[in-house]
């Protein structure tokens, strides 16, 4: 039903891969590799040309790489300069704009805006409308909840810029804030609501505004098993490299 | 102006009926039904197939049902499986998932994000950018204000799913958060900013994080008149069943 | 690549002036007035009519006027009515809509929505995901941050309509709210996660929930010289009018 060639516009300089699928009212402009077995919903903008190209007679479209295995649901907007990884899958109207680096295996929530020049690892998951800051650095494994928002203006309007930076394993829950330069260490878990302006270590349950130290992340229980939750590793498969194997063996196996 | 017939692309099984105007760039997939009187505005996209229709050669899109008398406003995907009742009425960039229920003479701002397999009574209002984790239930004539989020797994990531239940008449305002499984009472008030993580009461207002109870919001007087403005259904009529006759003539002329 | 006059639709009376791009998929609805050298991207709608459209055979379209040199990102929705001043700038699926009225040299960022009946000073800076509420007003060279809510229903729901105030030169931080009626002076700030129900006066930095006087920002300091950051205006430059000749300078040759 979806894919009908219909109102499609693609660049020729665009090199598109195997079994690749196109939705109507697509565009696609230059410069844009689609690798296999990509399907791109109705609606997209792939490639879509940075603030210079209004201005600039010149313009040439930087390098955009979609990677294979991905998944883009209707009406997403990925700027020219972005490379998302193999298997990457993605929710409605989401905005990725210029030199944002996704490595394999992440998702991406309906509405989120994440605003570029950010690098994030394998495997990471961000819910609905997550808001991510330029110069954002995020690990592997990490899971970002609705209304997250990575700041990196101290002293608005400045023209400094640093990003936070969150560690692999770690968890932002919802309508949480990361102010600029934070660091968060690993399998850390920042509650909701919470302001974070302090650096956060690793296994760290956070939580308040200020955020303030709560629990070892180790001590929190599961509701349905009573017992330890975290490290979620440890409890959670689905979707993740060690579904079947379990964390421990999967870890083993990577290291060697 | 707006109903021109252009770029539209209607299943076949889809059932339209009387006096419906379909919009500009609008797309219906398999087994939508669309009732009488109906406005459907430019780039919609009713009945949106789920994950599997990507994967599986045989897959058969759910029903999908839009009630008499609805106004869906530009740019919004209603998935398949989901059914609104008559008088729907919506904003821009709308996204409702598969399974959702809404009865009869409900509202959705723009860019709200209602994750599906939810349920939704007569009568509710929600404002711009609500969003509404899966395994939801919400009663009757309930308002939730912008950016509040309703959660369901109470230790992240895992397998449970446990949405929170609202009581008839209650009202959650901007930026609040249910936590999974909390149950609000009817006629209760949250406020601003306010974490919920335990079960709230009938009447009563909670507020902060973590939310505490306030006061019965039966003693709120109101700006204007410095009377009692709750239970708000005594002191508000638009666009409700009782304006005009007044709400405690209606409850009863309901109830026999 | 993006300006193919593709699927796009221009009411007969529209004015459109010298030098506008229009690209594809855009709509264009009665009594636009595009003054010159704009830029109008993909799929926005300009003068969407507004709710009585549906209904009444008689409806006539409002004027909508968009200033000189401006420059709208795809995906935007204009309600009929509304006035943008020259060098207007904005992301992605911004929604303005009836009646709201910026000056000149406002900018607002991807998914922000105004619901009308409102009005902004001179160079305005609403970041992503704003929401102003009907009956707001806004001041000269106000930054507003994302997930920002200004509201004005002290009592909801109630037919009070009260927006908030906001003063030249002050900046509220992401997450605030700003319950009805407020006004914030000139030159504040309000901390990031705050929920504002007093009036705030010049200068000062209000932060929490309820947000409570923090300092004078007079003595915050900037990270980078450690001499004091605020007033803002005499250490940021980027994009302002004083850009090169300094404030205090600009200030004197305006007020000449």
């Amino acid at each position: 039903m979806k894919f009908n060639n219909r109102n499609v516009v693609i660049s020729p300089s665009a090199k598109i891969g195997k079994n690749v699928r196109i939705g109507d009212n697509v565009t696609i402009y230059d410069n844009v590799i689609l690798k296999d077995n990509i399907t791109i919903c109705n609606d997209c903008v792939i490639g879509e040309p940075l603030a210079s190209y209004y201005e600039d007679d010149q313009y040439e479209n930087p390098i955009t790489i979609i990677g294979e295995n991905s998944l883009l649901r209707s009406h997403c907007i990925i700027y020219a300069g972005t490379e998302l990884g193999n298997n990457f899958n993605c929710g409605h109207r989401v905005t990725i704009r210029e030199f944002t680096i996704f490595k394999n295996n992440c998702r991406v929530g309906t509405v989120s805006d994440i605003q570029g020049y950010s690098t994030f690892g394998n495997n990471c998951w961000l819910h609905s409308n997550v808001h991510i800051g330029q110069k954002s650095t995020i690990g592997d494994f990490v899971f970002i909840y609705p209304y997250v928002v990575l700041t990196n203006d101290p002293t608005p309007p400045s023209d400094i810029c640093i990003g936070p930076t969150i560690g692999d394993y770690s968890q932002i829950a919802v309508f949480s804030v990361l102010l600029p330069g934070i660091k968060i260490g690993k399998h850390a878990l920042v509650g909701a609501g919470s302001i974070v302006g302090k650096d956060v270590e690793d296994y760290q349950l956070v939580l308040g505004s200020p955020a303030k130290f709560i629990k070892d992340v180790r001590e929190i229980k599961s509701r349905d098993t009573s017992e330890a939750h975290y490290p979620w590793p440890l409890r959670f498969e689905r979707g993740m490299p060690w579904e079947g194997v379990g964390f421990e063996t999967w870890n083993i196996s990577k290291e060697k």
